[in-house]
């Protein structure tokens, strides 16, 4: 018989899969020895079986029962025999799903129990307050009513007791909990429950539906977890952290979650049950206050926290409750924390002897890194503040305030960048928060929903900005001084700073990035002891990795960044820009030329323009390999827009003098027009197409690396042919570009090594690849344009216009342009395989947008390519993942 | 030591491949103990290390001298002893490859042979003339020198002598052939070679050269002959039908190869050589004017056709030369025939008791049949003849005149429909023969170049139109009565009755296609005759064929037609076409639509439309499956233009009341516009994002099954869903179907099986067609498509650009849109073994155009699937090569 339930003293650290992390968290300090409440979790596999049956598994009831006798004998062991049975009815899944699915507390209160705790508390009011809650809060959470009926008696009650709910009497309470069953009764037609076993049976029920709910399964989504791993249901005795000054709750870091810096950190909040400070209802303290208020307690959290980093090697977070003077430990996790929070913390636990290096570079992603290279506002143009609150989430964001998610979400979709402005955010608002480029509340600190959340996310977060009044009704907020900025209005926000500024604040550098330009640091940030971390950490990766990490670099300038950023090379130098601004006329005369003479004098005046941009790149690349791309995309694409020169040549007048040049020139555009260009008339099929072309790209190259190299550099160049499908076509552009090469040769008298190789971008190609290799002496795998062909969409087309419902429908769990497809990597690796087989010394790289994804990158590693190639700022993140891969390939 | 040489008694017809066409002919009569000449074959092999190596293979010198001694010797057996011993070096591929390479006759002549010669035959004039022109042509032919310099002095000799050449006298001849010799020395440095053994190495060479000469690999290139077979050469003893009027030459078939008809058929030429027949220089006579002319040869020659038939089972051809009263046999091969020829041969064979009807089977092709399904002139709608000529290639043919090759090529590429008009074609007019939709000339029998050619091309062709003055200089003809018709002016010509006619006459269906369509005949042609023999053949295909024959229909007359002709059901009926026309109106406001209500107006506009189109096809189709796919085109295909819409509405008079109207649709094209539609909003992708479009046709389809079953009817509607590249897609409209499917039967009380299944028409469907086996009941391979995403091309876009440079550089041999590219075949076949591994009882079937294709329906029945789906017209021929695969498939 499968066991279902587990006691805390059961589990431990390594069982999150079964226990959840809650869960595994709990009994890991249970089995540590801290203070902990009583209690047992029912695992993820009960879930599972609920979700996919519908039922619980039929022994459940039956090992409750025998975790609830043994519970509530340790219960009266290690309390007074007047406490009542309470307990907390907890989700807890694999992964923090932060407030995405039920809570219901207090379970076991009915109209006996609440006398018994009327009793112990000795506070009456106390007690039938949290009756009539739960009452409420259970016909909701674990019934399914409707909130309303309720909703409309309390404000009957409160209007009959004046403003505020705290003046409501014990009576009117106690009466208000009567009716509130009586609802329930009528709604239901069936009595509120009062059995505590029932109510604990209908409350794990509930949480394992909420599994399903809507905002669980869009949670999900964004942060790719499965939906079929279900949750655990922690069991665990009620603490009260309300029962007067000498109570209260609070959230602990054990280093700074923001900055990385060590030192205990948290919000601690007296008189007061955990919900109130994540909701950010009422505002916190620093933890630091709690030292004055309890030093026990606080000398006994601080060891319980300075314990819990040694025995996870990790910074950890935890939730506690001091319960008339006595601590109690409700949770620990490995705590969230800041992009430049987890490099400081990853190096310093090297320092400290916690961690290995290896294992510091497994602790960072290059999603957090790519963080820490957004650009910062610039102090130097900063406009005054309209407000200051908490830096919940680092990183600057520009964009119109809305008030609402659905605001957020619909102006998002029209391309529009927004700001998300709150009171406080609540797990509703997530689709906006999404959508959002930043979020600000006026409500809440650093462990407020909004501020988890938002970190979780990679969104810039300002919270807690109390001289903000926000008026969601009325679309505004206004600021201490009386400014008010409506609906619409541009706003910038700093979530490292917590500033917020009205307008929009132009944007420099992050403190990174200014790292590796060498452009000096302007000195003012807490977080750029993270930049030395990265520094360090990112060595570590490369002392480890196996992948070359080359960039994709179309100018000097590019490729000037790219080497800083520590490219190996660039792995995909692409050559139509060069065909762009006032080299266009020269490009529109060979694409008109009606005889091979035109065309060759085309050609001949765009050869040094070519040459000039070649010799730039590879002087800047000096030493380094260079793979020049030869022309790709349809000559049509120089030519002025279809449409847009009909309309051009149908308005005008006769006697324009240009309008015979326009005529002409739409004559061209339309015989050249494409259905459909992306299979049209480009790559490899150039080459065979129009003569001279591929000719005149490989001389400029040629000359250029002969010129540099009797200069005394070390030009290191490569001729990559796109979109080849057949090697029959490579075979034939090969010996062209060699005779090119060898005429080139023999005229310098400079001979400058070239390596030819092939995109391999359609499906043709990577099914054939044994044989394209025949004629390659390297592959690049244009991932971005396999993915097209072998989905058959285009990404320009499709993105905005049927991804969203093939996500929401779970066709996608994530787009294929962002992480690369399973059958397209399968063809990546068949092709690998079946080209190393043809030729062992090929090369192998990629230069798809996937070159830069993380979990992409640990595909191509696995795959056994040489390098992955991405835009230069993704160069950083690809180096770390590159690192992280072998060491995940080695971990089995 | 490999044989290179092989005397013709050693040779025999199974050995075409390594002794070419002719050569195996050769051996083979030389064997049946026919009287050929003596002589030997160099082999294709010894061709083959001579392209290769550029040099004929190290032992050839030797074993050519032995087979030249016995040749010598065989000779002086057969002959008198003063018999110059002179030869023709022919050569002679696998494949015929008529008029496309070298040949040089009178090998062997010099000063010495020269006047032996003149001895032997009695004909001073006879011998020089021959010696003049040998050298002239070998110096040409075999040294490449330029015509130039012998033309001019040829030119000079005719002026001294008269206007003919007849008139050069002996003295002249002697002169002028001292003269070519001298020319050769001058102009090549080296004497005119002397020595027989070196003239035949020479000859041998050029012939070997000859097989890379630009013609023979155009027209290899037409015809799919690979370019690495090589030709074999003949060696063989010349015989002279030029010796007097007891000489002549001719050609003979053992049956009519226009018409099938039994009987001897051909053309004969007295007093001249083979080559003024083949080239229509001099008219011929029929052959039956021999048995007057030579009764002994005539009997003679009709003994050997009807041996050779009888040995061979079928027609052949021979060339065969009278030198003074005596028959020698030079050429035999199985002979070329129009396609009413072929099938009417192979059905008298079958009923003669040559051949099986599974060989009469194999006689025939797709292709042939084809050709049969052309459309003729209607006889009630014809003009005056303009002349009549020879029948030489059957069909009707109407186009603009040109009057050389290149100008119908160009004109062609133009998208002009051109007849080509020439006194006589010679081989270097293939590209505008190609080009031509007919051939018409003045000159030249059924065997001369353009009646061969143009059979073997399938081009209408009428030849020998002694009537018409054709000035190609002029760009004009003359008729006999004095009409001139010009360069550009309109002709239409019955390659089937020999008549030509001015202007456009228009077409009517064929015979054929008048049975199939039960229309009566107008009992006009001979070749009606075919048609019960191509109805007799089919039924035997039937008989044979594993593979299932369906058609693509969309419309109640495609169906209607599709069923007239075989179809077994209909495994494509687009639904798009459906939203044309008078529907149109409401498809824009279905695409317009901006609230679900409209939307849902919309479509409940078009549904009872779409079950009006429904159960017409259905009922067409009573009995048999009709494969409906859900709509596949992105909506925006049914607005406007976007370019022409935007010069609309940009010209539009602000006061014009459509205005409006125009600017709001103008609104919508812009922003439902894709780059790339195909690869777009389209197929399942529109099911997952537009609400109730699928339902709707689903709903439409279930009604009219459902209502046509109530009737007494058999419907048996499939749903086929295209586009497909994940299977979740599919499960997911895999449950709508089933849901409306479902909804219908409650609501009706019927229930019409209806099996869901989809396209395979991307890479990535394909790839994983295992698990999209689980939630389909059959794959249609769309293999235009999966052609089109595999390649990364689209037809429409590519085929104009760069196919013909990608034919002309050989990277393909033949447009993968005709004939199956090997790698999308090789997905078809993966996807086909994976589809029914996951599901054994899974449909499959091919609905691309590849579905008609011959040589690819031999290779969808050997990957094993149910059908093949194609347009009504290849229904015919879909069936015979369905029947042709599995005989083939048999034959090892």
């Amino acid at each position: 018989m499968d066991k279902y339930v587990y006691r805390f003293a059961e589990g431990g650290r390594g069982m999150a899969e079964l226990l959840g992390g809650k869960g595994a968290g709990l009994a890991e300090m249970t089995r540590m020895g801290l203070d902990v409440p009583p209690g047992f979790t029912v695992t993820t596999e009960a879930c599972r079986v609920f979700l996919e049956t519908g039922a619980e598994p039929a022994s459940l009831q039956d090992q409750v029962s025998r975790a609830w006798k043994q519970f509530e004998d340790e219960v009266r062991e290690r309390f007074d025999a007047h406490r009542p049975v309470l307990v907390a009815v907890r989700s807890g899944a694999k992964r923090s799903m932060p407030g995405m699915m039920d809570t219901v507390l207090n379970v076991g209160l009915n109209d006996q129990s609440v006398e018994r705790l009327a009793v112990w508390s000795g506070d009456e009011r106390f007690a039938w307050e949290s009756y009539a809650r739960f009452v409420r809060s259970f016909a909701l959470t674990v019934l399914g009513m409707d909130e309303e009926p309720f909703e409309a008696v309390f404000q009957e009650y409160r209007d009959a007791a004046g403003d505020w709910r705290d003046s409501l009497t014990t009576e009117h309470l106690r009466s208000l909990s009567r009716v509130y069953r009586n609802i329930v009764e009528e709604e239901s037609g069936r009595p509120f429950p009062q059995d505590p076993r029932q109510q604990l049976d209908l409350a794990i029920r509930a949480v394992f539906g909420s599994w399903d709910g809507e905002r669980a399964r869009v949670y999900r989504k964004r942060e790719h977890i499965p939906d079929d791993l279900g949750t655990a249901v922690n069991v665990c005795l009620m603490v009260f952290g309300n029962l007067g000054t000498d109570s209260g709750t609070g959230v602990a870091f054990t280093r700074d979650p923001a900055t990385g810096a060590p030192g205990v950190y948290g919000d601690y909040l007296r008189h007061a049950v955990g919900e109130d400070i994540v909701a950010g209802v009422r505002n916190a303290v620093p933890l630091q206050e709690l030292e004055r208020l309890d030093p026990k307690s606080f000398a006994e959290l601080c060891e319980n926290l300075h314990g819990l980093e040694n025995h996870y090697s990790d910074m950890c977070d935890i939730e506690f409750t001091i319960e008339r003077g006595k601590l109690w430990m409700l949770q620990t996790r490995v705590g969230q924390r800041s992009a430049a929070a987890a490099f400081r913390i990853a190096a310093d636990l090297v320092d400290e002897g916690h961690v290995t290096r290896e294992e510091a570079v497994l602790r960072v992603t290059g999603d957090r890194l790519a963080q820490l290279l957004f650009p910062r506002f610039d102090d130097q143009a900063l406009p005054a503040r309209l407000a200051t609150g908490v830096a919940a989430s680092p990183g600057a964001a520009v964009g119109r305030v809305v008030f609402d998610a659905h605001t957020a979400a619909s102006r998002d979709a029209r391309g529009e960048t927004v700001i998300l402005v709150r009171p406080q955010t609540r797990p509703e608002d997530l689709p906006g928060m999404l959508a959002a480029a930043g979020i600000l509340t006026s409500q809440g600190g650093k462990t407020s929903h909004a501020a988890v959340v938002a970190r979780g996310l990679g969104r810039p977060c300002v919270c807690g900005a109390e001289q903000l009044a926000v008026d969601v009704d009325h679309k505004r907020f206004t600021t201490a001084d009386g400014t008010v900025v409506h609906d619409g209005e541009y706003i910038s926000i700093d979530g490292t700073s917590g500033h917020v500024y009205a307008g929009e604040v132009p944007l420099i550098a992050s403190p990174l990035v200014r790292h590796f330009q060498g452009t000096p640091d302007d000195g003012s940030g807490t977080e750029d002891a993270s930049v030395p971390a990265v520094d360090r950490i990112l060595g570590w990766a490369d002392d480890c990795r196996r992948l070359g990490v080359l960039a994709n670099a179309d100018t000097v300038a590019d490729a000037e960044q790219a080497r800083r950023f520590g490219a190996a090379g660039i792995g995909l130098c692409r050559t139509e820009h060069m065909f762009l601004g006032e080299r266009r006329p020269l490009v529109e005369a060979l694409i008109l030329a009606d005889t091979p003479t035109g065309r060759r004098e085309a050609l001949d005046a765009l050869l040094p323009l070519q040459r000039a941009d070649f010799t730039g790149i590879l002087r800047a690349m000096d030493g380094l390999p260079v793979t020049v791309r030869l022309i790709d995309p349809p000559l049509h694409e120089f030519l002025p827009d279809l449409t847009e020169l009909s309309v051009k040549v149908a308005l005008a007048d006769g006697h324009d003098p240009n309008w015979v040049h326009d005529a002409h020139l739409l004559e061209a555009v339309r015989r050249m027009h494409e259905q459909n260009p992306m299979l049209g008339l480009r790559g490899v099929r150039l080459g065979l197409t129009v003569p001279g072309l591929f000719a005149m790209q490989v001389r400029a190259l040629a000359e250029a690396a002969a010129a540099l190299r009797a200069d005394g550099f070390d030009p290191r160049p490569e001729i990559m042919v796109p979109l080849v499908g057949d090697v029959r076509e490579l075979r034939i552009v090969r010996l062209e570009v060699e005779q090119v090469l060898a005429e080139v040769a023999a005229v310098t008298g400079v001979t400058v090594p070239c390596p030819i190789g092939t995109m391999i971008e359609l499906p043709r190609a990577a099914l054939t690849a044994g044989q394209i290799a025949e004629a390659a002496d390297f592959f690049s795998f244009g991932t971005n344009d396999l993915t097209q062909t072998t989905w058959g969409f285009s990404r320009d087309d499709v993105e905005a216009s049927f991804f969203p419902a093939y996500l929401d429908r779970a066709v996608f769990q994530t787009s294929p342009f962002q992480t690369i497809d399973p059958v397209v990597g399968q063809l990546v690796r068949t092709a690998a395989v079946a080209g190393r087989e043809a030729k062992p010394d090929l090369g192998l790289g990629v230069c798809g947008e996937h070159g830069g994804d993380p979990e992409s990158i640990r595909y191509f590693d696995e795959a056994g390519l040489d390098y992955v190639s991405c835009s230069p700022y993704r160069v950083l993140a690809a180096r770390l993942e590159a690192g992280r891969a072998t060491l995940l390939g080695k971990t089995p």
